[in-house]
């Protein structure tokens, strides 16, 4: 068996340590154009690893960060797997609420910090560990190993390469490593993911800050204005109030429902947030609220001081960031122009208003249960973890996941080993060498088991 | 006379230009902590120019920015008049929209640009050139100039001396020279300003901040409770929404409206401020809304992301700022109380809410327009600027005015040389060389017809 030799045999607990700090020293957020050389320090880093491993590396580069497509071939006549992570990051943000350097990996224990020490670099890490494990192998699968580096950023220099590139990305089985579970001892696999379309709000006043007691009264001042039409985004009930926002809205069928554990743990979630559950649609229970239905969500508003004390002007302008997350038969452009519209006709005389819409936009996906590809990850997960999958969805977004299906042709696989409680996007992101461990372990089972169904 | 001496005896440009330059080089900024070191520097800098000027200086020291008080003598039997300036300054930001350094005079042709170039650092300068002036002589005033360096942020250190140097600043007049004029060919003299009391509002929601894929729709997002709590604060028609806001307003008598000029001008507004007159109660005329009318203004919101492209997070917690402008016998305390109640009682379940009233709040104050300072201003103003003065309000404040004429014992005078155009708390204030000569002028003035009157 492979996943035998992990940590024992072919790794030291010091290599995977090396690894995982040499990988997330690289500044990779991908929404700093400024980023770009670190993700070419990144890419060339991965490109070494990989070919370490005996794998064929090529490095495609549209106008972004480079993308890497790494492939070992298997035993003759076996299927093709290709598997999907990605080496950017979100930004580091409120920086001061992290205790230890994002980019320098902080080991304690059994727990491994940094950005991206999940999300995505954590979860790419067993992949590549799986890689460097089979070398020197005839695997039962023909691997082909993609990682891009704009996941966090709307994966556009991907989405431009899926037609262009369709033949290398040809697959039975398209894996995307880059979710997680509910709970450390459950093992799940992600049916499906929402959708998701951001937009930038910029409400602009007086051509200059202005002092609050002087215009103070005779003045729109920007920050009233958007204060005002934000809080219109939502009706009392916790439903969003942009007219005809529901209307492709379609609800599940009582099968996919049936086989959903749509039970939430309170406890559990307060112990992450501090907080009771909130938000969303009262008429809708957590579960259901986070997995089926979509949202609208406030992600940032910024305008004038923020300093101590205070200072009494009016500010020329104010901005809001803005993500909505959409469910199966909601069109991306389409929501977000019923948003802009929602927004532009509240602005009032004395502001201008600008909303705009983030390229990077995805729909919602969702696979069947009855794949081949399930069956096998669900065999692998029972073997690793002693117990079968729960079958879940996921409230986040892989904006890439529905068009690589359709580009590689590949039945989707969308699994991980992410627990709510490890911190993406927010300070202190955290993985540990356990779950890496189980990672790695269900990767390689699921590739025996995807070469014994061919 | 005096303010023949101006620029052409006494004061060459050049030694103008360098006072000016050395008193904005100092960054007191009273809302920050740790410029106090730069307070004690600018105040021995002060010291040195008064005692220079044959003034006797003595500096009070409480537990903030120190305090200055010059005094020069006049002749036997001649009434006291206590000028007050401050030399702390308004915060910076934003820093990127200054064309130079804000603490570093720029001067271009007639123009003088500085953080405090006019508030108050350029009223200030023709007060010390005043002094320069009357240098050897035995002046028709005694004369008590105080200088404070807390001003921008509430006089807290002036406020709790107030009663304890009752006798240092006894006089007869009490002269504010910290506001200015509505247009620079018509001077002015202020008959009132509004009061001020200020509030910073926090919302905090999860312990940490949170993905608003994983989280989205079961959390409640401390930034939208934050814009539905806001947006509370008026009603559709522009008036505040605050249950008992404007219980204890006082409109003006039909003898002080008949004093004003309540026409505005849009065009010199809008040349100002790129918009038209807008915001406040849509029922009052807008020069009504600047000067008779309450207003709550928000000065800041800051939470979550506001970077390039997007970030998909829940932040844990969003910040406002808020100032009430007041009219007079609304009492600051309980004005701030009713909006943090007001504020307290909509925070939804699964956020903590905090609201923090300043201290450094102040009421609204008036001065009557039949007292002998006022005709002594008048006189002087009329000869110096060959028109007579407008009576106007202003709708800023100055919250230690009414506290200072009641500890003085002085009538109190309220004028200046700003233009709504010098873009004083925000970024690029300036003043010009002609106006610091005018205010000279008149000061110098002012001070004889002040002496003839006894």
């Amino acid at each position: 068996m492979f996943n035998e030799v992990f940590m024992r045999h072919l790794f030291g607990r010091d290599a995977v340590e090396k690894m995982f700090s040499d990988y997330v020293s690289f500044r990779t957020v991908s929404s700093d154009p400024t980023a770009l050389p670190e993700h070419e320090k990144c890419v060339a880093w991965l490109q070494a690893t990989l070919q370490s491993c005996g794998a064929s590396v090529e490095i495609w580069r549209g106008e972004g960060a480079p993308i890497l497509l790494a492939t070992l071939p298997g035993r003759p006549g076996s299927p093709t797997l290709l598997i999907y992570n990605h080496y950017d990051v979100q930004p580091v943000d409120p920086i001061a609420e992290w205790r230890t350097d994002p980019f320098k990996a902080e080991i304690a224990g059994d727990l491994l910090y940094a950005r991206g020490a999940q999300d995505n670099k954590g979860q790419s890490l067993f992949a590549l560990l799986a890689l460097k494990a089979m070398q020197g192998t005839l695997p039962p699968c023909h691997i082909k190993l993609l990682i891009e580096g704009e996941e966090e950023n709307g994966s556009t220099s991907l989405l431009k390469l899926l037609q262009e590139k369709k033949e290398a990305l040809q697959a039975d089985h398209t894996m995307i490593i880059d979710v997680g579970m509910r709970k450390r001892s459950i093992p799940a696999i992600t049916l499906g993911m929402r959708g998701i379309v951001a937009l930038t709000v910029t409400f602009r006043g007086p051509s200059t800050d202005l002092h609050s007691g002087l215009y103070g009264g005779i003045i729109e001042n920007p920050l009233h204005a958007l204060v005002n039409v934000l809080a219109s985004l939502h009706a009392e009930d916790g439903s969003i109030g942009v007219s005809g926002f529901y209307n492709q809205v379609v609800m599940p069928s009582q099968e996919e429902l049936s086989l959903l554990n749509l039970t939430a743990d309170e406890a559990d979630f307060t112990h992450i947030t501090g907080q009771p559950f909130g938000g969303g649609e009262r008429l809708f229970s957590p579960t259901v609220r986070n997995w089926l239905r979509p949202t609208l969500e406030l992600n940032g508003i910024h305008g004038g001081y923020g300093g101590p004390g205070s200072k009494t002007v009016i500010p020329k302008e104010a901005v809001a960031k803005i993500t909505c997350r959409l469910v199966p038969n909601q069109d991306p452009q389409q929501v977000a122009e019923l948003v802009k519209a929602h927004i532009l006709k509240r602005v009032p005389r004395g502001i201008v208003g600008e909303v705009v819409i983030h390229k990077g936009m995805g729909k919602a996906v969702r696979t069947s249960p009855n794949t081949s590809g399930v069956h096998a990850l669900a065999q692998a997960m029972e073997k690793v973890w002693g117990t079968p999958p729960e079958y879940i969805l996921d409230g986040a977004s892989i904006p890439i996941a529905p068009l690589l299906q359709e580009a590689s042709g590949g039945e989707l696989l969308a699994w991980g080993i992410g627990l709510p409680s490890d911190n993406i996007h927010a300070p202190n992101e955290h993985i540990d060498f356990a779950r890496i461990e189980k990672g790695f372990d269900t990767l390689l089972s699921t590739i025996e088991f995807l070469g014994d169904l061919r």
